[in-house]
């Protein structure tokens, strides 16, 4: 290990265990974002394709299909197919949180416009749609069919739940298994089904992406609340000023007396917000110890990760999703 | 047929004809638009689902399986996959042209709002994905995944090329497939091919359903001239005043003098429209034959769409086909 400096962080390593074929994926991604007909399409995507993000959701298919011990060509285009989805979720997501910036750069639908930004995300969806049919898996399909329902039914439960206090704990992970773990859990899922693997085998996959992409949202929820905005992009509190219940507050509510309840109904229900208001909202969290309840959770999701990949042969790319799972919780521990 | 006087529209036949598979078409599209934690999703879609369209898709579908003798049970999945796309591609076509009615009812996103829109649009393109894969057919989900990529294409094109006075007839037959024509040559085609029908009538179908959307298509385009608003829901010259560049005006363009040309670069493509202009267009097209010649088009294609029908056996339901394809460009001939 003392040789590999440059690959210290677990994705890092996935990442330069898959050079070559996350190479494949990026040439497939860019090969299949053309349109002979709407040079906007290509313009839009490459913004964000090639924005830098880490590939995560494209590694952990290719991760799941290498541990299964797979030797066919459609782990790319699954890989591809993921990437295209989750492009596609980020243009919509842009679109519905109105957001101007995403990973410190102006988002897409800045740039061009919302309009760009919905049809260029359908077109994304369709392209992933014909990815997947191109690997001839009816399983494969139905499991990415699934996802994409979990995932826009997830976002449309947020849309009417954020800034509802009745919204509770099942509530909060129905829409964090939507917005992230769903995905998640079809990238790790498909990579064993498209390697003939075993079907406890196929569960653990699927558990461990679950479970990993709920401690991943988690965390994100949390370092809202202490994050560093340099290593987030985000402002501490902006989750708060937005009115987006996440955990660490619907903790807080769950044990709020009548005062702190009437504090929750204003700000967050009721958008009345004044100065000093995040200050109080962190002495509420700090009173029922919630930040603290929301990284026990974090870190149990990560445990139940690492967990699910004991079902799994010793691998070396095992290690490194064991790895990623305590990484992935490593911000906020 | 003297005592048929309920039905005496074609689509209303086939409609007659086709009663009890439309009835379970629609309790599918009930059962499925239900979510199990987001309520805003069946509110959104009954909204849109139910506001009395002709389902017109849907049953191309069905016609299509019935005169290929199709016994089985996934007639019914694929028309209700193909009315979830178009719906789907409504909620998202009414954020991208910021429509406050569509049918002479406010849209989804005026009831609701954008977001709402474009994310239950997503849930319904994941719900028919679903359908979809329901029917074990690669061959359907190919087709489907190709249509809804050219949708999606087309929509993006007629983004870019709608004021730009260089879109030609060829770009415009683009977008006329992506927007209209692509999703009924599949719903057709679809229906010929779960019927295990012979590769000719499988193109047959294709190519009557490719000719009847784009005729559909550049009538709506030439009623926006010539239309009654109380026939149409529009009123005349939206289409000019919102600098859409549809047949009509590409054929003007065209033939247009320098002067001419001037007029059209001003109004369509700068947007400076002053009293008189749109009357000033109204003489350009007669000047130029641009509505007759438009008209032609779209008779061509209806007779087009009907002689593709001869590869098929004569059965009742070609015969409201062909009348289908008649009544089609009956408005404008």
């Amino acid at each position: 290990m003392s040789l590999d400096h440059a690959a210290t962080k677990p994705h890092e390593k996935l990442a330069a265990h898959l050079t070559g074929k996350l190479d494949r994926v990026n040439t497939l991604i860019r090969a299949r974002m053309e349109s002979r007909h709407a040079p906007r399409i290509p313009e839009v995507t490459a913004h964000l394709v090639e924005a830098g993000g880490k590939r995560l959701r494209p590694m952990l298919t290719l991760a799941a299909a290498d541990m299964c011990g797979y030797g066919g060509e459609f782990d790319i285009h699954l890989a591809a197919t993921v990437e295209f989805i989750h492009t596609a979720t980020l243009l919509h997501d842009d679109v519905v949180d109105e957001s101007g910036q995403r990973r410190g750069r102006p988002t897409a639908n800045l740039l061009w416009d919302n309009k760009s930004s919905v049809l260029v995300g359908d077109y994304l969806f369709s392209r992933a749609f014909q990815l997947m049919v191109e690997t001839g898996s009816l399983r494969v399909l139905d499991i990415l069919a699934n996802a994409s329902a979990t995932i826009a039914e997830g976002e449309v439960l947020q849309l009417t739940a954020a800034r509802d206090l009745a919204t509770t704990e099942d509530i909060y992970l129905q829409i964090v298994r939507g917005k992230t773990a769903a995905l998640f859990s079809a990238a790790t899922e498909v990579g064993g089904v498209i390697s003939g693997a075993a079907e406890d085998q196929i569960k653990a996959l699927f558990d461990y992406g679950d479970a990993l992409g709920i401690a991943f949202q988690i965390v994100d929820d949390l370092l809202d609340y202490q994050g560093e905005s340099a290593t987030t992009g985000k402002n501490v509190g902006d989750d708060f000023r937005e009115r987006k219940l996440t955990l660490p507050v619907i903790k807080a509510v769950a044990r709020a007396d009548d005062e702190e309840r009437a504090f929750w109904t204003r700000t967050i229900e009721k958008g009345d917000q004044r100065d000093g208001d995040l200050d109080q909202a962190f002495a509420l969290l700090d009173r029922h110890n919630a930040l603290d309840r929301t990284r026990e959770d974090a870190l149990g999701w990560a445990n139940k990760a690492k967990t699910s990949l004991r079902q799994l042969p010793d691998h070396s790319v095992r290690q490194m999703l064991l790895d990623l799972a305590d990484y992935v919780v490593a911000r906020v521990s």
